[in-house]
């Protein structure tokens, strides 16, 4: 097979401030691909990660030395996790033919240090999807967002929002079938994906587009919440906030409602909840947590091969889609289309 | 002299929804005083506490079960902490001329158990009405807030809203001086306050009314804030939010900016602040570091005597009152007038 010398590449074109239109914030080229040189692969990308977070990663910030990873420039290839076959590789750590997973970006062909690639090393059994998902980063920020908060066996009470989202539906599972938690109560967008998070191990899901949701998460978390995992910011967090025990912790992960919202963005309007139910809020970014992976890793696929933990296709949506349309299926996410891990397969 | 057989008392007389409009919220009666029980004391006001937390106590809640302390009841006399002297005693605890420190709320006198008041063991060359203040449930605060957010001579900085008030003024000192944190700064409403803050200890000391307060809190933070001392919720807890180091510290202690909005309470717009810097809030009661406060009192005492801390008059303001005028000087805390705690002697 002779080698590809130019790529289709996503580069980003504007920072978007609301809802990302992607014929504006985004420009398809074509470039050459470099020469390797030492201790490089050139990959080709088979598989995307979709992730709330990019939509951060290329907002217009006005101090973005206040973010966590450096924001996508204008004129960079659009950042994002992938999984990749070695074309060719001068680094004795790759071989060609190889599976590995890589921020290669929204681009048929990348070329990156050996060193910035992860090998994927498959379980028998899983698709190789997963290791987007629950055995990615997906499942480290579910794991280490429980550790932060110290849930555990004793508490009574986990609500999470964005329940059948990647995160979410992860940390159902985490929570319930590995650390034990004794009740775990899920929000999701639709009736269907509430019975699903009900079918991987919350007692209770609710679906917070019906009009009586409220009333729904009260009679859910009668004895009140030890540990609330959002996903979602305000207005949910507001109404769990008001559902927490004394000294009850909150994980703040995202706030994917708010993600395109820009200056609209749903103010915080529960604050007082904070201090008289003296709650203790912690915000974490999973690469906090890496020095934890290969415990979480260990502990998410023993609990799948006892049939514990969930690793299956009903934890993923994965869509067929052509280079041109990568943008079209990212903002998929934010229109609560998938179940599980929304996942790009590049045809 | 003949005991006293009625007493004036305010009552609780509506739950105010936003500003408290005193003729419509507070009743003034005169109501016979009951005979003393086996092991009660009657009892003379003669010190009011004046304290913000008061507003949430008569607040409209449509939940009042979850808050820290029950409100108080339509009818009720209103609940305020108050220096005393015993002018009658069933209980072997008091005797008749003793001072004593207890709940005994807007009334000239009042009859309580014996084990609800405490006995105001005074140091020489210290008011005694710094028992409402410095090392009263005020100074306890300051200290317990900033254990809570585990404020060290490590830090390089902190940040304290509502410096000039009566627990702020406490917490420059007991961060600067008790502690050894390396910076404070303080927030505070117009000039002089800001100029007397950094007479007691702090760095600097920022009027928040100045059109640049946001230009100067930037300076005056580079690089940025270990513990934010929050006594005043939103907005200027959002601009402290985007100055935080990471893994910042904030101890949630009050929000006396909006306790009188009712629904136009500012709400918190920098939650993305939570996450990306990875921020842990604790939300707090004093009442939870209770068996801290002896220890707090001592290394406050000491630190008087060792000339770091300043428990003077600068410290407190002391309204002469009437009776009847006690509801517009509590007002005067929303209002901002006092700088160290806001004291009422009944005239």
């Amino acid at each position: 097979m002779s080698l590809p010398t130019q790529t289709k590449q996503f580069l980003l074109a504007a920072h978007p401030k609301a809802e990302v239109n992607p014929s504006e914030q985004f420009k398809l080229v074509t470039n050459p691909i470099p020469d390797l040189k030492d201790n490089q692969v050139l990959l080709k990308v088979r598989y995307l990660s979709n992730d709330p977070a990019q939509r951060g990663w290329i907002s217009y910030h006005p101090a973005p030395e206040r973010l966590y990873v450096p924001p996508v420039q204008i004129g960079e290839v659009m950042r994002a996790g992938a999984i990749c076959t070695v074309l060719k590789s001068t680094s004795s750590k790759f071989k060609e033919g190889d599976s590995v997973v890589a921020t290669a970006g929204w681009t048929e062909y990348a070329v990156l240090p050996a060193d910035q690639c992860t090998p994927l090393k498959q379980v028998e059994g899983l698709s190789e999807t997963h290791y987007l998902g629950a055995l990615g980063l997906t499942g480290m920020t579910a794991f280490y967002g429980l550790s932060v908060v110290r849930a555990s066996k004793d508490d009574d009470l986990i609500v999470v929002s964005g329940a059948a989202g990647a995160t979410g539906s992860l940390v159902v599972q985490i929570a319930k079938h590995l650390i034990g938690v004794k009740k775990v109560v899920g929000l999701a967008g639709n009736d269907s994906k509430c019975r699903w998070v009900e079918s991987i191990g919350a007692d209770k899901c609710i679906n917070y587009k019906d009009k009586d949701w409220r009333k729904q998460l009260k009679e859910a978390t009668q004895g009140n919440v030890d540990v609330y995992f959002d996903n979602v910011g305000a207005p949910i967090l507001d109404a769990v906030m008001a559902r927490m025990k004394t000294h009850g912790r909150i994980a703040a992960c995202g706030a994917v409602a708010n993600y395109n919202a820009g200056e609209g963005a749903e103010p915080v309007r529960n604050w007082f909840e904070v201090i008289s139910s003296r709650l203790e809020i912690r915000g974490f970014i999973v690469f906090d947590g890496a020095a934890n992976f290969g415990e979480y890793t260990s502990r998410l696929v023993e609990g799948w091969k006892a049939g514990k933990v969930q690793i299956s296709d009903e934890g993923e949506t994965v869509i067929p889609t052509s280079f041109e349309s990568i943008p079209q299926t990212w903002l998929k996410l934010f229109a609560g289309a998938n179940q599980g891990k929304l996942v790009t397969k590049l045809t």
